[in-house]
């Protein structure tokens, strides 16, 4: 029912363009990848993280088989080392908790990494940048990480940013996600 | 930062055209009254209610005021008598609880005819249709309204309608809605 892809789309893309700088920071397969090398275009770049080695195959072959431009760094490496391998603050940058689809289960994203992932991503975000984050609380550790992400989230000064859970009520397994806005 | 105006438009768009009938069940001012009359155009119809004679008489003149075409009722009635008044099935219905802008701060809404108006509004609206529900926690009463409305959507089976909360984590007073989408 509801679409949360077309969601996500909707949020990112009201921040996001032409020459911006965005971070996958859960490449995955590289689906966001894709959206986000599409959306910033040559004059754009794009740096995405994956502690897989079978994340960065898979997603660099995602990308050239969907004909995206060459602007887009992929990096083994784990997310809250942003700033070892980001130069430049960005516009955009979207989490996916969980494991990579069709990967090794037992490698799901940790609750150690998310969290300074996502503080790091806030302090580099540009104004009007966004940050969204994709929580699976389907299985007992995505449950816990998006409960710490939501009283992290809870306790930012509203005065620098904006935190939005967007969350089906009857339907307690099913994703949700939190829209980060700067100001 | 989070524009609320515009993603209830982005939800009520997406299931709302031309033609179709919707409701708006709390008038206030008329602005959703305007925005619904214009989606559905002359060939559609709004039914749209309050309980304040102060909200009919402002809505009557805004709407003549915005050009909207004359497909509109408009009904001074407790919501929660939709069946009384509205004699058939809608596609959208709008929800904005608390006071009339401008008006009484007394008369707010109240919870007893709250719930009965959004049941009865489930009950009533098409397959694919939304109900868009916004709640104002910053008193009293409207924290307490949203606190019964999300037990009662929690409750609703995902086999028939998908609810939604979009709500700002770091900001507890803010405006927050509930999104009622029908299978």
């Amino acid at each position: 029912m509801l679409d949360l892809l077309a969601l996500h789309k909707y949020f990112i893309l009201q921040h996001l363009g032409p020459g911006d700088t965005a971070v996958d920071f859960t490449m995955g397969n590289g689906h966001d990848t894709e959206f986000l090398s599409k959306t910033v275009g040559p004059e754009g770049h794009v740096y995405a993280f994956d502690i897989q080695e079978a994340a960065l195959i898979s997603t660099a072959a995602h990308l050239k088989e969907t004909g995206c431009p060459e602007n887009y760094t992929l990096i083994r490496a784990s997310h809250h080392r942003l700033n070892e391998f980001v130069p430049v603050p960005f516009k955009a940058g979207m989490f996916n908790l969980g494991w990579l689809p069709g990967g090794d289960k037992s490698v799901t994203t940790l609750r150690s990494t998310t969290l300074p992932a996502l503080q790091a991503g806030i302090e580099k975000l540009l104004p009007d940048g966004i940050i969204l984050l994709a929580v699976y609380p389907g299985h007992a550790e995505g449950d816990a990480e998006g409960t710490e992400v939501e009283q992290y989230l809870s306790s930012l000064s509203r005065y620098r940013v904006c935190c939005t859970k967007v969350r089906i009520v009857n339907s307690p397994t099913s994703p949700y996600f939190f829209v980060i806005e700067k100001k």
